[in-house]
C-alpha cells in the first residue's frame, strides 16, 4: 500500500505524524513525503539547510521524499494550478491513503491551504479530462494531521508507543529548528496525553475526512475509552 | 464478540440498526437486544402485540432479546436509576460493542434518552463501587444509530448489500407499524442515498462516541469516497 | 418574479435545483440558468456536447440559460474579477430569488467557489460605485442547492412530487453524464428521502443565506413535520 | 387558525413574542397563552399579582390565557408527566402554530425547560395511544422565541412596526417588574437592531424547530438583507 | 475576594481546577471547595477514606471544605431542588467567582450535571423570591474546568508554573485514585501541553460561561500567542 | 501601549470599534488606524471626500490614520502578498494589540478578508526571514471587530458608556455616509442591546482570536452579568 504525506514546510510532516508514517513503513508499506517549500521564512535555517535536514529524516524514516516549490514559505495559495499540481503527484505515486495538514483556519496559513489543495487535488486526480495521458486515481482514504493546533477531538487514535523513539531521533534531524523552540516537547507532550486518555502511553490522533467504511463493525476491536 | 444493543421502543433497532447487526450474526458473532418500553404509546398495535413482533424479529435475525419495563413509552427519564439498570446488564452481557439511538435532541425523546442512558451506562459499567457483586466491564466502542433522523454525517459507513432483503423481512415483522405508515421505505431510502454517495447499493451510517482506535491506518482498506 | 439559477457545470443546475425551477416556470415566473463553465474536466462528453445537453435540458425546463466562461472546469476561482461578472449578470437578469450551490467545503470545489462567489455577487450588486451604467439591484433572497452533498438540514422544504417526472425528463437531457454513473438515482433517492420525512412522495430542500422575513407567522401554512 | 404560544413565567410571552401575536390577533386568528408558573421566584410581585398583570396583558393583547401549575418558578422540570401536560393543553386547543421559548441552554432553566418540554408535547400530541380520550393533534409548525437572549441568528423576522406601541403597553401591565428593571428598554433594543439590520423601524426574530415548507420558493416575496 | 470551586467527587477540584485556586490563596484570598459526593463509586477507597484524603487536599491548600450530601457519587441529578441547594451556598459563601466542571456532555455523568446545576445556581441566588431570608448574591464570573476532557480550546489560560510543584503536593493526598490510576500524569501532561503552546513550562485552561467584561482592551497584558 | 486597527473602509473602523480606541486614548495610549480602501465602490461620496471624512474622524478621536492601496474597494483578496503589507506595517507600529473586522463569511466580503489577512499577518510578523531587515514583532493580542454583523455571542465586553458621545461625534465625520442609511443608529442600538444585557448604558463586544491569558483568575474583577 502506498501512502502519500503533504507539508508545507521541511519539518510539518515529521512533527505532525510521521509515527504513523513509521509503523506504515515496519509493515512494509511505501510512503512519500511531498513538501511544498524549504521553510524561507523561518527565523534559523536556510532553505539549503532545511531541505537537507528533511532529506535526512525521510531517510531515517526510510521514506522517499520530493520537494515542489510553491513559491516558498508563507506564499502557498489555494488556486487550482496548485491543486492540479498536488493532484499530478496522487496520479503518479497512487496512494491509497494521502496524509495532509488540517485545512481549518486559525493556524500558520500554508498549514490550513496545504490542507484544502490536498483535500481537492483528491478529488481532481479522479476526474478524467485532467491531467492528460496521466490516468486518474481514486484515493481510499484522506486523513488530516496536526502540527501546532491541539484542541480537537480526534475522529481516529493509534497507539504509537512502539515508534516514539524513532519518532524523536527523526524530528532531531530538524536541528536547526528544534534548537531553538520546544517543538519536540510539544509534540510529545500532545501524545502523552492523548495517550494517557486512551490507555496507552503514547498515541496519535488523525482527523478523517470521510466517514470510516468498514465491512463490518466488529473489525474495530480496539478501544480507545479510558477515562 | 458480543454486541448489545439498545431501543426505546419495540422496533427501534430493527429500524435503525438491524443491517450490521445481521452480519454479525452471520459472522457468528451473540447479538443481543434490550427493549425498554413495549410502545405502549403508539397510534397502532398493543403492547402484547408489539412485543410478539420484536421477539419474531429477533428470532428471524438470530438475535436474543429483552424486555425491560421503564415506565412505558414515553415515559423513558435520564435518571441515575436508569442508568444503572442499563449498566447491570452491560456487566451480565459483556458486550464489546454497544449500540444505542443517538443521543442527539430533536427527535421523538424516547430516543435521545436512551442515547445518553446509554452512553452513561457505559462508564458506569466501569466503576467498581457500583452494582457489586456483578463484576465491572468495559464496553470497546459504543455506535449510535438513527431510527428517523436522517440529517447527520455519519462517522461510520457500512455496506449492508448482502442483508438488505433480511433486513426488510425482519421489518416486516412489526406488521402493526409498517402497514399504516412508510417505514420501511423511509429506511430504505436512507440506506440507499448513503449506499449510492459511497458508491454501493445500500449502505448504513452509524455515529462514534469515542475516536476509533487502530493499530495502524492501514488497517481500513475500504473508501467511502464516491461522489 | 425572475429568478437566477448559477451552476459551475453543465448539469448542476439540473441535479441540484431544477424541481424547484420548474414549479416557478409553471407559475409563469422568469427562470434563467447561469452555467460557469462547459464540464471540461469531465471523465465522459466534450464541452461541446455538455453546452447542448444543458441547453438541451433547459429547453425542456422553459428556462433560458447563458455560458460564462470563467477558465473551465476545476478552475473556477473565488476572485473579486469574478465576483464582478456574476453580479453584472444580476444588475442585468434583475432577479428576485437567487440560487446557487452551498459555498460549504469539502465538496467539488467549483461547487463551494460558486456558492461564495453568487453570495458576494448579490451584496456588490447593490452598491452602486461598481459596474457603472449598470443601475444597482437587490434581490430579496438567495437559496442554496446541493448537487452531491446531502447531509444537512434544508432551512426551506419544498413538495415536489407533481414535478418530479419532468425532472427526470430534464435530467437525463445529461446523457453523457448518467449513462456512466448514478446521479439521477442518487438525487431521487435525496427527494424520496426527504419527501418521505416531511409527508410526502419527493420533497426538495434548500438551506437559506439570510432569514426568511414573514409578514406574519401565519403565512406559512403547511408543515414539514412527519415524523 | 389557532396559535398557543407557551411561557415559564407571567411575562415571557409578552416581552418575548407578543407582537407576533398581536399581529395574528388582527388578522382573526385566535391566540391562547399558556403560563407554567405564577413568577414565585421573583425578587417584587406577589404570585397573585403577577397572574393579575398577565391576564390584563392577555386582555389588552385580546388572547386568552390559562395558568397551570408545575411547582412554580425555578421548579419547572423536563419530566413525562409536565410533557404529557402541556400535549393535553394541544389536544383541546390544537394550535397550528406553537410558540415556546428556545430550548438552548445558559438562560433562566425555566426557559430552556419550557422549549425542551413544548418540543416534545408536539409529538405527543400526534401519538394515539397516550392521553385518551382526547383526539390526536398535529401541529404545522413550532417556533422558538427568547426572552433575555440575543445572541442567535434567527430563521424568520418579522416586521412589527405596525404593533409596537401596542406591544409596549402590553409589556407595561408587568408593572411589578418593568418599574424596578430596563426589561423593556432590552426588548425595544432588541427589536430595533434587528429591525434596521433587515430595513424596518423594528423586527422579531424567531427559530423555526423544522425546515419550513413552502408550496414554492416564490411564495417568499418579502427580504431581510438590507447590510 | 471570595472564589466557590464545586466538584461532584473527591478529588475534582483538586485535579481541574487547583493550581488557580493555590494562586488566590497566596494572593490572599478565601477559597471553598464544595464537594457533592464522597467517592461512593470509585473502584478503590472508601468514602471515609476519600472524604480524608480530600480534607489533607484542601489543608494543604489552605482552602476551606465542605460535603453535600446529593445522594452519593453517580446519583447526582439535575433537578430544581439540587439546584437551590447550590444556591443557598452561593448565598452563605458569597463568591464574586464561581468555578465549577464543564457542564457539556460525554464525560462522567456527575461532571456535567455539577456544571449545569451550579450554572444555574448562579442565576437563583440573585432572585429574591428564592431561599428567604437568605440575601440575595450576584456572582461576578462563572467559569469551567475540566476533570478528563482536554479536547476544548479554552478562553482563559493561566500560567501556574509557580505553583505547579504545590498542586502534584495536593494531588497525592488523594493517595487511594493516583496509586492505581495515571491520574496525575494525566493532568500534567495536559498543563505541560497548554503551557508549551502558549510559551511557559504549565498552564491550566478555563471556560468562561460569559463574556469577559474588562474597563478598557489594555487591561489586558499578557498574551497566549506561541505558535 | 500601541494598538493597531485595520479596517477596510473609510468607516469600519469608526463604526465597529472606534469607543474602545477612544478609550485608550483617554489612558494615554498611541492608536493607530490602517485604512485598506478609500470606499472607491460606495454609492454615495467619492474616494477623496471619503478619505477627508476617515482622516477628521481620525483627528477627533486622537488617532493617526494611514490609508494603503489594496486595489480598492470590493478588490480586497486574500494573498499572501497582501498579507505581507500589513505584516510590514505591524513590524512598524509594533502594536501590543492589534484590532480587525471578524474573519466570518456572509458579510461584506472585504471585511471577511481584512479578518483573515490580519489574523495571518500577526502571524508572518514573528518569522525572522520574512520582511528584512524589519525586525521580528510579536503581537499581544488580536480582536475582532463587527461593523454589520451583530449575531455573535462576544468573548469580550467593554462599557462605553463614557465615550458614547464622543463616538457618535465621531461617526458623524462619515457625513456621506450617514445621512443616507441608519449606521449610526443600527451601531448605537447594538451597543445599547449589549450594554443593557451586561447592565450598563452602552457596550462593545469583541471576539478575541486566542485564549485570554491571565496572571490570576481574580484580576477579572467586572462582570458581564445582568439578566
Amino acid at each position: 500500500m502506498n501512502l502519500l504525506a503533504v507539508g508545507a514546510h521541511p519539518d510539518d510532516i515529521e512533527f505532525g505524524c510521521a509515527p504513523v508514517l513509521i509503523k506504515e513503513i515496519r509493515k512494509g508499506n511505501q510512503v512519500k513525503l511531498l513538501v511544498l517549500s524549504r521553510g524561507e521564512a523561518g527565523t534559523t535555517g536556510t532553505p539549503d539547510l532545511r531541505e537537507r535536514e528533511a532529506r535526512d529524516a525521510a531517510a531515517k524514516m526510510g521514506a522517499s521524499i520530493e520537494f515542489l516549490d510553491f513559491g516558498g514559505d508563507c506564499n502557498l495559495q489555494y488556486t487550482p494550478e496548485n491543486r492540479l499540481r498536488i493532484a499530478r503527484e496522487i496520479r503518479i505515486f497512487r496512494p491509497s491513503i494521502l496524509l495532509a495538514t488540517h485545512p481549518g483556519e486559525n493556524q500558520h496559513p500554508d498549514h490550513s491551504v496545504v490542507g484544502k489543495l490536498t483535500r481537492d487535488a483528491a478529488r481532481l486526480a479522479r476526474y478524467g479530462g485532467l491531467l492528460k495521458p496521466l490516468a486518474s486515481h481514486k484515493i481510499d482514504n484522506l486523513f488530516y494531521y496536526n502540527v501546532t493546533q491541539h484542541g480537537l477531538t480526534p475522529d481516529v487514535v493509534i497507539d504509537i508507543g512502539d515508534v516514539v523513539d524513532e519518532w524523536e531521533a527523526v524530528m532531531k534531524c530538524h536541528a536547526s529548528q528544534v534548537n531553538s523552540r520546544s517543538y519536540i516537547d510539544l509534540q510529545l507532550s500532545a501524545t502523552r496525553l492523548l495517550g494517557l486518555s486512551v490507555g496507552v502511553g503514547h498515541a496519535l490522533g488523525l482527523y478523517a475526512n470521510d466517514p470510516l467504511r468498514l465491512d463490518a463493525l466488529s473489525d474495530i476491536t480496539l478501544s480507545s475509552r479510558n477515562f
